[in-house]
């Protein structure tokens, strides 16, 4: 690559313009194919720079996913009024996170597939980000079963997977409105409070879905 | 390692033991941290034996990925009677589909991280086996419409999100099982259930969700 001309620039600044970089390759390529030269490149400095920056490729990737996944809670947050009924509260989170994952695809790549399977020093950065969200769901499922007058009688276990699957449910959602031209965040969110409130709605109103016996003969409408 | 003694076996009974050893270490160690050795080692065999066979580890990884991605669509499919109500289907399928990642966590590891993340052949592998599960959900929606009376009056995208939610609160769920001590199939469909088609069946009886006002005064119950 050969030096590249480096204008004087704050480190902070210059540190983030080697993560916008770095997000983008890793999320695009891969971790394991990302290469330090394109990134550098990408970043308009020289490759030992981001080696004194940044130490080494590992510790650039956790720097990654450290920066984005504290950038997705904060905009799910922010995204959030907590004094509205549960529901209102989930619609809101759901449309931040929808629109934050549309807008920063590499980086909802990199947090959801890279960091995942590369060991554990990065596994557990993603995973303390997603236990946080998963907390802040069933907080607001039990705030909806009070709502619903149906004081905590869900049991808790029944709780902490119905939130696993409210995240499973978005993360999917979000890979694939980021994969299909023309979906927005504001139709993935309503796709999914169509999917899940409904139906946690029903379960915290006491109607749990059952099955229903076979029927004994033409199917009755 | 140095040779192993192999008994006198059929070839394909040999690969089988191959891919099994190759399941269990890839499911825990992580693709790139697994090794030949270890593999062989489990599997009793030479390492050379397993690169006449399966060729090289690339090879042996795409091979476990196809064949443990046939046994679970397998396994759903045989779980699931195409005779019952939509929604006595997807309870069998999700029931099936539990038991089968939750008899099979180093197998469900493989095809839910491992095998998205290293690159596009093996991605490719479980991208089409991902999008078999997302069209026979797709069907049951349909199918849940129908019986429900309001012919297919979703739009094609709306029904194409509620099936891609529903697997991936599926994969999220059969992780988290996976993680918890004494969650049964049972309990993981079960609450997926709740959770899915008691929303979708409001959906489905045109009663989707919406945005209630924010109350002007004082909540009222």
């Amino acid at each position: 690559m050969g030096a590249v001309k480096t204008k004087r620039m704050p480190r902070a600044v210059r540190e983030q313009q080697m993560l916008d970089a770095a997000v983008r390759i890793f999320g695009q390529r891969g971790y394991m194919a990302a290469s330090m030269d394109e990134i550098a490149e990408l970043a308009g400095v020289s490759k030992p720079l981001v080696y004194l920056y940044l130490n080494s490729k590992e510790d650039l990737f956790t720097a990654c996913i450290r920066r984005e996944a504290g950038a997705l809670v904060e905009a799910v947050r922010a995204g959030v009024r907590r004094d509205l009924p549960a529901d209102r509260q989930l619609w809101e989170g759901l449309g931040a996170f929808f629109a934050h994952t549309g807008e920063n695809p590499d980086a909802w790549s990199v947090l959801h597939l890279q960091a995942r399977t590369h060991g554990e020093p990065f596994a557990a950065e993603v995973t303390a980000m997603r236990e946080e969200i998963v907390a802040f769901v069933t907080q607001l499922i039990l705030a909806g079963a009070r709502e619903a007058h149906r004081d905590p009688d869900l049991p808790e276990r029944e709780v902490a997977g119905l939130a696993e699957a409210l995240v499973g449910a978005a993360e999917s959602l979000a890979a694939w409105a980021n994969a299909t031209p023309g979906v927005t965040a504001r139709q993935a969110a309503a796709t999914l409070m169509n999917f899940a409130w409904a139906g946690l709605g029903d379960l915290m109103a006491g109607r749990p879905w059952a099955p229903r016996e076979e029927p004994p003969g033409p199917h009755v409408g």
